[in-house]
């Protein structure tokens, strides 16, 4: 099945910034993709038009019930030019699980897949390649119907924007203090915690917000029900070393399938590197700790792809783990998986996709 | 203080529906009122506006994370014209309560009240005095700072758009079919259950939708800890009248503080009816069942005032509550309540404020 994605061009392209220290997700390309739903037309009208505000009814159920689902990906520039999308069809299938979660309709897969493909040709010159940096692509849902029953919209928006990202790591890869959320619960089992949803990250804001205040980089949340299982780090899976073995989460339910912890787990199985997925208290990794055990500690995410956890407050005692700097594990995986990500290492799993130029020369 | 907010009125004004068998927020009003926040002014810029779709960046954060909150309190026109509000403080005060657990810069709580009494009194024709009809008064808060990270947003809009809602019991006051949600949660202790923000409404749609397909009008929701103590019906909270007594969930921070639930405990304790907050596992619902001291059941919120439970879906088993007809003390309690509401039973409590209408003279 082909799909054909009218494109609008801009008249007035924006000037690309000429560093790449700006603040994540604050620069947008010049063009975004819309896809309507309504009950009569399901999904239609697939279009690249120039990056421009949305019209909506005050009434629209995203502004009061919160229907709405998005997903993160990037694509990168190769230092000979070509550009690299890293499992974008991970991220299109956790897109209609998310969508099934919060009532939404199905996306077609291929059709994201295509309109992932084209905006990202449309903007291709928007692709910065200095080393670290990259293009966020933000697919995103929201439910336009100017109703305030609260029940499923008939009326959605699915909208890709681009975003220029700089480096993470502009000064180097640097472990980071967590602080270990003794009082506030992000997701419980049962809800909605393994959906992309806007309202998890809304249930984060005030403990992210408390902290900050104190100092710290990242919460690492705790499970609703027993207040002790580690569930994620901000928005982050997490993976501990101990000892020989690594130890992350399972999906539990309440947790985000991360595509990075996915691949971290593929890349640890590669390398023989034992890896459990199972429940992990912050007692064991407080005895780890005191045992000698806890070897490393890191976040895994789109963004930051690997973040090392320098230390772990919870209650009131300061865990620092590999004194503090980042581990032997973390950077390898580091390594491994961005130089997959930027065509610089083989990919001996299939995660890249190459997008062909000669298609884009039809838009531009 | 006095507040001047500036009116500008529509020069292209709807026509009002003729009948008021439409369904809920589904037809609005002429106007509509703004408010306006960036760091650098704080809240500014107070206006009403006629009622228009909102431009907003697609980067703005209420559509990626949700930050935003929102109300719900209705007005009502007297037989004899006059304009009533129902207990808009207590409405006030939760919006400020919700602002603050979602990191959303407090509302000068004066300026709202001034703002609901306008924008009622700018579409005041709108009102509609057919028995059961009202104006439905829905203030809230969006995040439109365009940037994808995770944080609070530095801009925001709070709004009030006015719905003309038909009567809640056009056929009559009627129970309904709940079925007890064994396997989706609302909300979890910790989490954002007691503040009035859109997270929690997306959370509870699937479980909802499943309920309806099955043919029950609403989920009463249990706990996300225990999965056995109750928490509220649909968007309701709930009230079980046991022998002589009236027992309703406690106030545990997963729960909304309903303004229909606060009025009605009042209520009850003014006509001696002994009534408790507290924990109330589903078992024990079923034990007074099954030995016939569960005399009624109901709902309190504002949309429909009290809903009566004419039975209770739990695992397979049906119990139905008071032979499936609305009880005695559910319709006392409704008719004291719409009764004040409208002005047409004396208002003990100060509950109701009545509209200056001199003061909108000025804007007609
Ligand atoms: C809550 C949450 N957990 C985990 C992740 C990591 O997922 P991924 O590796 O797919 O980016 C994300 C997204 O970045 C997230 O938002
Ligand atoms: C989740 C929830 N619970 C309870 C209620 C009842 O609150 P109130 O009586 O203030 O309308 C509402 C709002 O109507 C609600 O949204």
């Amino acid at each position: 099945m082909t799909y054909t994605i009218p494109v609008e061009l801009t008249s007035s392209p924006k000037p690309k910034p000429a560093h790449h220290n700006q603040a994540f997700g604050t620069v947008f390309t010049d063009h975004m993709f819309i896809l309507d739903y309504d009950a009569e037309q399901g999904w239609h009208d697939p279009r690249i038009v120039p990056y421009q505000p949305i019209q909506l009814d005050p009434a629209a159920k995203v502004f009061h019930y919160g229907q709405t689902v998005f997903e993160g990906l990037k694509a990168y520039l190769t230092e000979d030019r070509r550009i690299l999308m890293f499992r974008p069809n991970k991220n299109i299938e956790r897109l209609n699980l998310s969508n099934r979660r919060l009532s939404i309709p199905d996306l077609d897969e291929e059709l994201v897949l295509e309109a992932l493909k084209q905006i990202v040709l449309v903007d291709r010159d928007w692709i910065p390649s200095e080393p670290g940096t990259s293009l966020y692509i933000r697919p995103f849902v929201i439910a336009t119907e100017p109703v305030l029953g609260v029940a499923p919209s008939l009326q959605y928006k699915f909208m890709i924007i681009l975003s220029v990202v700089g480096s993470y790591y502009a000064e180097g890869i640097n472990p980071v203090g967590i602080y270990v959320e003794p009082k506030y619960v992000r997701a419980v089992v049962g809800g909605v915690g393994n959906a992309k949803t806007a309202g998890n990250y809304a249930a984060g804001l005030k403990a992210q917000d408390e902290a900050t205040a104190k100092g710290y980089s990242q919460v690492l949340w705790l499970d609703g029900v027993h207040r002790k299982y580690i569930e994620e780090v901000g928005s982050m899976n997490v993976f501990f070393k101990l000892g020989d073995t690594v130890v992350t989460p399972a999906l539990n339910g309440s947790i985000l399938d991360g595509v990075t912890r996915s691949s971290v787990i593929q890349l640890l199985q590669h390398w023989g590197i034992p890896v459990e997925e199972r429940a992990i208290s912050i007692d064991e990794i407080i005895e780890a700790h005191r045992s000698g055990t806890l070897v490393e500690a890191f976040g895994t995410g789109t963004a930051a792809v690997i973040s090392p956890i320098g230390s772990l407050e919870w209650q009131d005692e300061k865990l620092v783990i590999g004194q503090g700097v980042t581990g032997e594990l973390s950077s390898r995986v580091y390594d491994a998986i961005t130089g997959i990500q930027r065509g610089i290492l083989e990919d001996p799993f299939g995660w890249v996709i190459e997008l062909p130029l000669a298609d884009a020369a039809k838009h531009s």
